[in-house]
């Protein structure tokens, strides 16, 4: 059994050059939001969710970007309803949001 | 086929109370070592390795510790030749390495 049965990574990552990056789409304040989120529902802790920072996934350009391990699913999203679509699909029922997947 | 390979998450987390963590067990240090090793034996990109710093994973203390995904597996390490033990099995040769995987 894995440790999380969902571990799911936020690019927040702040480019300083001016490219397109993932903070500058508010990924920090989406992530806090999932987080708080998951933590309210139930969902968060060993065995279950969690929601971690993480640094420059090298997607930017398709951003913002989060992945969700193990299964391995890249998602974007614009607004806190694909927040939620994300974790009442995905996190809590096992399905993917097609809508939201990224292009391999 | 995943995005990456293997992704591999570095806590680099450093907790502000003085509680153990990963940051004060050079983890970013750590971090930087194998992204550039990773850079250099070619392995980096995508359908191969990507090395990403991380929050906390809340183990820390166990710590420092990485996870590797899709496959899930935990490690602790203490200096550069861990680093480069789970590289050579673990992300070129496909193997575990046992002596340093967390317990569950």
């Amino acid at each position: 059994m894995p440790y999380y049965r969902h571990h799911v990574f936020f690019c927040v990552n702040r480019r300083q050059d001016g490219r397109a990056c993932c903070a500058n789409q508010h990924s920090q304040e989406m992530r806090d939001y999932a987080k708080e989120r998951i933590k309210t529902l139930g969902l968060a802790g060993k065995g279950g969710v969690r929601v971690n920072n993480a640094g420059c996934m090298d997607r930017c350009e398709e951003g913002p970007v989060m992945v969700i391990y193990p299964e391995g699913t890249w998602y974007t999203y614009v607004d806190k309803e694909d927040i939620d679509e994300i974790i009442e699909q995905h996190l809590q029922r096992g399905l993917s949001v097609e809508r939201l997947k990224m292009k391999e």
